[in-house]
């Protein structure tokens, strides 16, 4: 197997991926390497369990987990594993992700995820997260994501158009 | 170890306990036996997957599962065993329970979990529906059902006093 | 008439049947024999007396009921029958099915409903409960979900597409 | 039996009684004679069968249905007798009385609930409402309203005390 | 003028008249006469004030008032008048009528308004709930009624289609 | 009478003042005159007329009005005077406000209701809003206005205690 | 710089113009001068800084604040001017706007932000009552404030269309 | 002054510190550094300008806000500065902290807010995950959270108590 990056993007379904891709280009434009896999709690309970004990051993950072309804991605992940756990609430047709975000926010004492909006705002989010937590110790990355921050701002005209 | 009962009981944490314990005294009052175990989704898990995985060959027939919060329970025991879960949402301090039903109710298709009313109506409910299911294949079961039934109606009072 | 079939599923209009389709169609797939009629609480309440009534004579096992906004229908039924009664929320207009959730969850000590998620997954899951507590005493339909959850599960790609 | 009232006020349970009491209250003010019942749409649905079926036969004209949770007393009278059914959302400890709102207020097409506040208010209102109804052909209980709402008026403070 | 009808449909907008038309529709089916005219609790207050003043001399019995959003216009009328009020709460852009529901429901003790379900339901039962009052002293109209409702009933197929 | 204040603090009901009275409070630790009224929509309508066709004429500036549940007050004031009508929200048994928020904030297209914080906070800052308004023209105020958010700030402790 | 106009209109992004462009157009409508800004609470701080502190020096009277989502940037205006802020709740795609109505109107004690309703019927309001508050000192634009809430009156057809 | 620790635990208000004292406890438990501080977006906007605008420099690795209602701190912190921020919706009396759930939660792309569950356990949560993220860099740390979390499941009992 190829070197483990220090991000892993997770999430339930294909159907999320075009949710959680707005994390993954974050990170890409970051300089962050970061692997993507379809991981669903209910379908693939013990690919979950492999994942998250071997996640420090593999080298692991940070695991972004999208999951939408009874979304028990995050929280199931963050019981199997010390790292830093960021979730994605996806948005759902009924409730609109209320449900994702109860699911994944509302973890009792022991086992936090780090929650983010719900949708896509959030799925870019959680990326730069992800990189303001190992900006800690590369200095490279706090720069860009510095930059990139700067960037973001400095592209804000002064009056509506 | 002593016979497996058909109905397990499950909690997340000792205080859940006064609320399940409805479950448990109506599965006493029906003659069903049932054992009570705390298996905690979150610092237990490896006990949910061992208890969830051991369940059909155990003997058990019925997991009635209860949990508050982000209440993963009951949806992870649905998906390690294909036994009827019916879960049991837990009130919560600042949401009342809204995210323990949302967490356990909007379960993704192919695992289904029986959700209950929030709180001690819910357990006593859950109670009922493993006595419901089980009668299926008890007529004696079922005879002692449909008299606590009949008792039920026959004990509202006429007008209100 | 011919045989009762194990599963009958009922719902209050014709417009909630691509909704409910979802329950017969995986109940096709696992081989249960199931009725699907209009059994409407509000426009025939009578139909719906009856059909609680004389659904154990008849040789129902288990009853699927979705309904939408004020949905009576799950709970009225369980009312009349000892029978387990899963309940659909059928998705409304104006409140997405949550006022269908509360109306079907929400029931009193002594009667229960179990309750699946709001919409089509809703439906599907509640088929499947019922072929997982038929399948407590059929062994044949034991194996066949068995199968149809592993399938599932073997058909979750590793990385998304 | 004596002469039936006018109006009916029924009610799931006896604990419903210190909210529905309300009611009774204002219509004796009022001077509008009333009945109260005891009728569980899901623990006596025969009675409320009965109850619904001879109403206009022995005269009521005006049905007042308070009920809590998944509230289905006064929608289910409402499809058993064209006599305005009005009803009160109980409080209710998890949800606060919105699952009971949503059970009544959101009738489908055809079945109409003339639904109240949540509560004690709205129990209240429901005599009023009753009132209100019955004045139209007694020229005697109109000038009793009339009065009733103008010594309201009449009794507010023009500052607060 | 014209004689008065018995039922006056009043709305705050005539952009509320594709929901309210449906009361106006079923009263034509049953044959009850009314009125529709815009009455603005916030644009035309005044009008709000002689409409209500006038209504029991005028002859009205009932008045429906649809309103959306912070939805006075029910609730205002009530305070003017004796006559029942019933309110239909339309549907909103943000809030899907949870703001319409809430603003005319939750009235304070001594002004009830009869409310319906929100949107084009709710607008049809307003014109049921009129007609069943007015049914109370008008044996041809409730004998219209009562073969309206077992219309509804017959109509009902045995199975989806 | 004596010279009208510039503030007008009105209300429902005397249930509102233990709310309302700190708007009061705030106008008089500030230097602004202010008068208190129970103006009730429902139950004193002419009133609520009177007080806002009147309300530029006799010199009020500002008016604050309290209300809960269907909480019509501030908006019907909108709907009869231009004065800037600043709403607070009163928290509610049922609905903690929810109701009043609603009703309150949701105001249509013409009419705007300044609607602050819901309870006990949101009376404090309808007194703060109407001294912002007030010291547009009125440079003593505006420094007082000054001195009392500098002494807010000031009085913040560096560490908790 | 141009003279300074009293009304500042300020969001947090371009993509909030079309709903905040109501409130310049009624302005427009009224005679009331005005800028328009794009000032981000996150994206642009020192922006927002600048534009709070030298707000009363410029001679800006009142600030009209859109933003969505977590919407900081009125009640943050509100903590660095005295000047009154009107804050617009702008839609949002998950949660309809209730996450901005509840960060915008949630204000604590000190620091009053007058919310309007959620979009664009809030974006008007914010206008009109930004002109209520200046037409406090300037009888001209009082005039024409009434007289364009006299022709909104006016143009109420009577009956629906 | 003393070194600056790695963690800084931020609140708008000392009302807010027997919620927060959650976070200093468990850091104190697993023997992270930590300081504590009262920083009130609305109250003291330039002492939170400061503190995120020096917290690289001062050496802090990550910043936990708490606060409630229209809680800004959380998000305004992640303008200021790249550190890892961690939100903690504190309770709140109206709306039980779903308002500082959605205006901490909500933040738009480009300013992520790592967010916990409302309230105790959220406060507790930001600890831990504070300490996950320093553990990534410091072996006897992630030593010590691992024994914690072990602990933790070790002492959950088999049966309820």
């Amino acid at each position: 197997m190829t070197r483990t990056p220090p991000v892993g993007i997770i999430m339930g379904s294909t159907s999320d991926w075009p949710t959680m891709k707005g994390a993954a280009d974050i990170l890409d434009t970051l300089g962050v390497a970061h692997e993507a896999r379809i991981v669903s709690a209910h379908r693939t309970p013990d690919r979950l369990w492999d994942y998250g004990r071997g996640a420090v051993e593999r080298g692991l950072k940070v695991i972004i987990a999208g999951a939408g309804g009874a979304a028990h991605l995050p929280g199931m992940m963050a019981s199997k594993t010390r790292l830093p756990v960021i979730g994605v609430p996806v948005r759902t047709e009924a409730l609109s992700g209320v449900d994702s975000l109860y699911s994944i926010v509302q973890m009792p004492r022991g086992f936090p995820v780090a929650t983010m909006a719900i949708g896509a705002a959030g799925a870019v989010n959680a990326g730069l997260m992800a990189a303001g937590i190992l900006a800690l110790s590369d200095d490279g990355l706090a720069a860009r994501l510095d930059r990139w921050r700067a960037d973001l701002s400095a592209g804000i005209p002064e009056v509506p158009e």
